[in-house]
C-alpha cells in the first residue's frame, strides 16, 4: 500500500501511461478477489468497507425494483437494519442458537420479496447460518413465481467469514455478498460487494460512474491492492487456522463453563474465534475494563452501539433479557491470540471473579 | 498513516484502552480540519473521498427536505449532475468564462429552491467562483422567504480549492462544503464534509451511526489523520505556492498563445494550476499521447469522463462545441512543478506542433 500511497498514485482512470500501469494492477486485484469469491472479475465491486458495500446491496436492489419487499434476519449489522428501517419488509426471527427460523422465512416469503438478507457468521456470538438451506427455500420460492414473478435474491454479510469458511458465492447460493478488508488485517474502510451478473441492481452514489456504476469515486487503489492481498492469505490460511483456534475456543469454553459462565448462541454451527459468554450478576463493562487494565481488549455488545451506550438487539433476538445482556461479554481471537493468551486470560478472568 | 495501519489499527469506537487513544487522535485530526476551514469540530464529517461528500450533502439536504428543489452550475462535477438528475432542480448557466451567471439565478431562485450547489473552483477549466457573490443573491431570497418559508443552503464542492484558496466556508457564505483528501497530496478516498449545525439533512448510508450520523462505518482513522495532514500542510502552503506558480502559469500561458493556442475560460477569475488550452485542428487524444511518451501527464477532459470516451460537459457549457472540446488539453501543476518542467513542456509542444 505504501508503494501506491508515495509513487504509483495515478487516478487509474486517467489516459497517460502512468496511469494504465496502475489500472492493470487494480484489474489484477479485482481478479484475485473474484477467484477467492469463485465467481467473475466483473462481478466485484470495490467498496469503501462492509457498511457501505450493505448499504449499495440493500438500497440499490430495492431502489431497482419498486414495490419490493426486503427480509433480513433478527441479527443483522446495523448498517442491514438501518435500510431495513426506511423500506417494506420484515424481520425474519432467529432461534435462541441464533440460527435463522425458517418456517418464518418461508412464511414471510411472499410474492413481492425482492431480497433477503442473512448474515452468514454473526459478529456478536458467531453464529454460522447454513446459506445453502436458506438458499434452497428461496430456490422453491423462485419455482413458483416462475419466470413471470418478481426477481429473488439473496444477499449475505460475510464480513466475519472470510478468515476461517469457505466464501465461494455461487456455491453458497448467494447473488450479493458483501466483505470487509478490515476483518481480514486488511486495511479499514476497505472490502467489495459481490453482484452476480443478473442481478437488477442502481447506484445509490452518483458520480464518475467507477465500478461498474456502484461506486462512483476515484478508485481507492491502496485499499483495493490491501484488501485483496488480505483476503488472499486469509483463503490460504483459513483451515490451518480454522483448526488452531479451534483449539483455544474449546480450552476457553471449557474454562468459561467452569467459571460459571453460560455460552450465548449455537456451541455447533459457530465461528472457532468468537465466544459471547455471560457471568451471573457481573456487569459486563466492569469486566471489560478490568480486563483491559490487565491487557485484555473484550467487547460489551459491537463497537457500534458500545460507543452509544446501547444493548444489543441480537442478543435480544436470541432471547436474551436486557439484564442478560449487560451480563455479556464478547472475547475474539484471531491470527495472533496463542495458547498462552488463553491461559492468561482464563487465570485473569479466575482471579476477577474470585474478588 | 503506516503508524494506524500497523500498530494503532484500533476501532475508535471500542471501549478499551487502545481504542481511546485512537479515538482521541482522530478527534485531534478532525479538530484540524475544523480550524482549516473555520467551524465547529463537530461540523466537519469524514468521509470516503470527494464524490462521497458532494452525494451525502446533495441526497442527504433533499432527502431532509421533501419537495424541495436543487440547483447546480453547468460545470460540476458528474457527482453533482448525477444527483441532480434523479431530483427536481435546474442547472444555472455559467457564462464564457465560466463564471456562473447570476442572472440566471436569480431568475430560477423561486421558493421551493433549498439547496444551491456551486464548485469553487472548476476542474478542467480552473474558473473560481465569487462564492461571496453568489451568497449574497441566496442571502436576498433568504429575506424574502422570512422565517416560515423553506430553508436556502449553500453547498461548494472546493475539492480542488484546498491547495491555492481560503476554504474558510463561514467567510465564503456556505453552510456545506466537500473537500477531497487526492487532491491535496493525501491519500485517496479521503475528505470531509463540511455541514453547519443549522443544516436540515438526513443521511444516505445506514449503519453504525459514525461520523454525527452522516457517514455510518468503522472511523478510517489512517484516512482521516492523512487527509488532516495535508490539508494543513496545504493550507499553511497556499499563499506562498499559489504565487510561486502564478509565475509559472504566466510564462506558459504566453508561450502557449504564441504557439497559436486558445485558453479556454476566465484568465482573471482561476486557479493558478489549471490551464485549458485548444489547438486548432489538433486532436487532444493524439496531443496527450504524444506528451505522454516524452514524459508529460497531461489531461483530455477529467479522468472520469476520459475512462468512458465522452466529451466534456464542462467544455460544452462555457461554449465549445465537440469540435473544440476535442481539441482541448488541461494541464496541471502541482507543487513538485519547477520552472524547467515548464521550459521543457513549451518547447516539447513547440516541437510536435512544428511536425
Amino acid at each position: 500500500m505504501q508503494l501506491f500511497y508515495a509513487d504509483s498514485f495515478y487516478n487509474p482512470s486517467a489516459l497517460y501511461s502512468g496511469a494504465s500501469s496502475v489500472r492493470k494492477l487494480l484489474d489484477n486485484s479485482r481478479a484475485n478477489v473474484a477467484d477467492v469469491v469463485g465467481v467473475k472479475s466483473s462481478e466485484i465491486v470495490f467498496t469503501a468497507g462492509c457498511t457501505e458495500a450493505n448499504n449499495i446491496a440493500l438500497q440499490g436492489v430495492m431502489k431497482a425494483n419498486p414495490g419490493g419487499k426486503l427480509l433480513v434476519s433478527a441479527i443483522e449489522h446495523d448498517s442491514v437494519m438501518g435500510a431495513l428501517a426506511t423500506m417494506a419488509g420484515s424481520i425474519i426471527p432467529v432461534h435462541p442458537t441464533g440460527l435463522l427460523d425458517l418456517e418464518a422465512l418461508s412464511l414471510l416469503l411472499d410474492e413481492d420479496v425482492v431480497l433477503v438478507s442473512v448474515m452468514y457468521a454473526n459478529n456478536e456470538i458467531g453464529t454460522v447460518q447454513s446459506l445453502r438451506e436458506i438458499a434452497a427455500v428461496l430456490d422453491e420460492e423462485r419455482k413458483r413465481r416462475g419466470s413471470r414473478g418478481r426477481p429473488l435474491y439473496f444477499h449475505t454479510d460475510a464480513a466475519q467469514a472470510g478468515n476461517y469458511l469457505s466464501i465461494k458465492a455461487r456455491s453458497l447460493g448467494v447473488q450479493l455478498m458483501s466483505l470487509n478488508g478490515g476483518k481480514l488485517y486488511g486495511p479499514k474502510a476497505s472490502g467489495c460487494l459481490f453482484v452476480g451478473s443478473e442481478v437488477i441492481i442502481e447506484p445509490i452514489l452518483f458520480g464518475g460512474s467507477q465500478e461498474s456504476g456502484l461506486r462512483s469515486g476515484t478508485e481507492n487503489v491502496p485499499a483495493a491492492i490491501g484488501f485483496s492481498t488480505c483476503l488472499v492469505e486469509a483463503s490460504e490460511k483459513a483451515t490451518t487456522e480454522s483448526n488452531r483456534i479451534e483449539l483455544l475456543h474449546k480450552k476457553l469454553v471449557v474454562a468459561l463453563l467452569g467459571l460459571g459462565g453460560i455460552i450465548n448462541g449455537s456451541q455447533k454451527h459457530r465461528l472457532p474465534n468468537i465466544i459471547n459468554c455471560r457471568f451471573l450478576g457481573i456487569d459486563n463493562e466492569v469486566l471489560v475494563f478490568q480486563l483491559d487494565r490487565l491487557g485484555f481488549q473484550i467487547a460489551s455488545g459491537s463497537a457500534c452501539h458500545a460507543a452509544r451506550g446501547e444493548s444489543s438487539h441480537v442478543l435480544g433476538a436470541i432471547g436474551l433479557s436486557d439484564d442478560e445482556a449487560r451480563e455479556s461479554v464478547r472475547i475474539s481471537m484471531g491470527r495472533f491470540t496463542m495458547a498462552r493468551d488463553v491461559d492468561n486470560l482464563i487465570a485473569s478472568i479466575s482471579h476477577l471473579l474470585a474478588q
